[in-house]
């Protein structure tokens, strides 16, 4: 049994950006030398999120962010924006709807993802950010 | 401290079907052996999803469905499906919302749920499919 | 290698209430003397939800809510309640969206939270309830 640990940085440009991180993880995987168990990765900070799609235009650059906007518009009447005088409200509610992990299984060495199924961060902030994800790995 | 890994194949309509897996995972888990742990199911593929719920005949055949209908209508405008020429840009849309992984505890040899919560697999995909969902245990 | 296990109980008043559980996560982690590995923390029951936020009260005791209330509004027409004869279709509908269970790294004997990032339990039930957080922790 072993434990690894790591973490993916990307610059992110906001406002529903969404990444694909899944070779980052998958390194990760191949680094830790786990050939049976567990990835956990989380984003650190609380307006963006992690989840797996397909990785490809209609939804990265569409269809994700018009669906969070009927959930949590941009122009809504949020209270997180009385407090603190900032204008990305719908950023923290997408996110904490989203979730900012994942768990995913690690079989033969690497997560066995669907061949049109990629690990994505979507960033909902409302300003370009620099993103870190944590890592770890545990297993056989 | 050992791991274990297995995998549940089951056939769905689609169309926000709803499967109860919950005795399966628990079967796995008592296979794996582990006493205290964690627990790590995955759909493969982007149209699915997993978590818990109540499984009765109304959570199942149409309030989540209905739920689903306002966050990404099935007769949405969707870039996917000019992409792939497809009809299922509201299938990806939920799944990714959903999330397709599931992180449980292990104690005593079982996920503790509740007596009314049941882990499922909504399949959101416009036609039947055979879904597969890969399942990991790491514990003592 | 090792696991440790733990649970944290809450009082919470239901209605969308939202509980900063960060610390008693982060004490079971220190407790478990996990330096480097995986937290999986399950809500029991299928009335409630976690997931990480930035816990103040704009988002604590109002955006949260009001995004809830547009994917499944309390007054709507829930299949579960002809089920049941109960009130709460809603609190059921929101928990399975949300997700019962989070699964987050532990590097260097802590969860690598942001600042502004919290870990919460939201109980989308009707009324009070006795709430039960079940904790399972592996790694070096």
């Amino acid at each position: 049994m072993k434990t690894f640990n790591g973490s993916i940085a990307r610059a992110s440009k906001g406002n529903n950006h969404i990444l694909d991180i899944t070779d980052d993880v998958q390194r990760l995987v191949e680094e830790g030398g786990v050939r049976t168990g567990q990835v956990v990765a989380m984003v650190v900070g609380s307006t963006a999120g992690l989840t797996t799609l397909e990785f490809e235009p209609g939804l990265v650059n569409h269809d994700i962010a018009a669906a969070m906007e009927r959930i949590a518009p941009k122009g809504g009447d949020y209270r997180h924006e009385q407090t603190w005088h900032d204008d990305n409200g719908h950023s923290h509610v997408r996110a904490a709807l989203m979730g900012p992990s994942l768990a995913l299984p690690v079989v033969e060495g690497r997560v066995p993802l669907g061949t049109w199924q990629q690990v994505v961060l979507v960033d909902f902030d409302t300003r370009p950010r620099q993103r870190q994800v944590v890592v770890t790995i545990v297993g056989d």
